[in-house]
């Protein structure tokens, strides 16, 4: 791990009691580790709460204290258990209404589309004061941003468009680098010199993780971390070393 | 929601750098909420964590004093990343060291593969004093249960065959009924009838998922769910009836 004096982090809330019960299975969080290693920010933690009020409040107040940036998804649909906006308003202990923008651009858009405007649908407008929209050219409701929080909807293709829209916004840190390393070999065969490794490179984070393809394909894929090239490819030469020293082919 | 008073209650604490970083896609959240449904326990929150000891243990005791149960994976292998056991020891406070009998176990194994004995692969029998040991019939390294924690492995397949071992000791509830409507209208269409219909059915807890399967297929599934068949029947049939009086076809 980093010693984090100079990183961008975030955490992740995923909000939804379609994923407590298993219903749905999210695939945003892998999509936004992805996008935050690839522009620099350390996400740092997740967590799914169901939707309930206090529990999103608890949730967004931890973690926008704790990290740069605090990224939710879920809830921002028209329905009565669409209460993200709300929730979020309640943390930041604002006011919320419909944003005159966004309301304009809704009717618009249902009026084009010959659909009914209706104060379920205009639900999508509420806005808590003090946010920066953040648009959705997929299907125009859109998300928003209050100080540190980045709220974004929970329909996966919906989320990609709100966070490519936003990452211009955010501030971002050095690139963490990585390298791998395959190995045919089983996690407890290389735990020491791996082990060895990390003790002589504190400051490049080193994991180990098994893998299982076939009956009989196994192995371990070791994984170096570390924004500094530098020492990321002198920790690789050393862990390297001590595999050939073991007689390990890599 | 249901009020919970007569609910047993669960997290998931899921523990792992590979996570965060997007290297490896979870899919043990998705397996674990599936599986609390079928047995009618109520899954209400997961975190995942980075492989540090102080974010590992006060995750374990933020959750442990909120649910009934509390199951976390990864961080159990042979190497110097996997600190799981020592956090949760560090958590209870209490001491840990190589269990005899998983010890004893992992020797027997090691010896019939012809697999050397280090002290990197003992570290798979460090077992927090007072945990009981979840067995892992797949390849033999346990996980463990201690209190309401329970101590898994990330491999998908090896944290399948743990859960099952534990279930049997697990108090659960009664099972959580669902039944689910699939319309092809937006779900701005049916917002408010399923609102009203939310309204006189506070204990049935309903779910609005819009879905956009290809270019031009899109809708909404509608999602009732109580530990109630009656209650259940009876919302599901006042839905029906608005759905009805609005000309939507399910």
């Amino acid at each position: 791990m980093q010693s984090g004096e100079d990183r961008i982090t975030a955490a992740i809330l995923v909000i939804g009691d379609e994923i407590l019960s298993g219903r749905t299975k999210d695939k945003n969080i892998g999509y936004i580790a992805d996008h935050m290693t690839a522009i620099g920010i350390d996400l740092r933690e997740v967590r799914v709460v169901a939707d309930l009020e206090a529990e999103i409040v608890d949730a967004v107040n931890a973690l926008r204290a704790r990290y740069t940036y605090v990224f939710t998804t879920g809830g921002i649909g028209p329905t009565h258990d669409d209460i993200t906006a709300d929730s979020i308003a309640a943390a930041f202990k604002v006011g919320i209404d419909h944003h005159p923008d966004v309301k304009r651009l809704l009717i618009e858009n249902f009026e084009r589309r010959g659909v009914e405007v209706t104060e379920a649908r205009l639900r999508m407008a509420r806005i808590p004061f003090g946010a920066e929209i953040v648009e959705n050219r997929l299907s125009i409701a859109p998300g928003f941003m209050l100080e540190n929080v980045v709220v974004m909807a929970g329909i996966p293709s919906v989320m990609h468009v709100m966070l490519d829209a936003v990452t211009p916004r955010l501030r971002t840190g050095r690139k963490m680098l990585s390298t791998e390393i395959e190995l045919f070999r089983p996690e407890g065969e290389i735990a020491e010199l791996l082990g060895d490794t990390q003790a002589e490179f504190a400051d490049v984070s080193m994991g180990s993780y098994p893998f299982n393809r076939e009956a009989r394909v196994y192995g371990t894929v070791l994984v170096l971390r570390s924004t500094d090239a530098d020492r990321l490819a002198a920790a690789e030469a050393s862990l390297k070393a001590r595999l050939t020293a073991k007689g390990i082919p890599f």
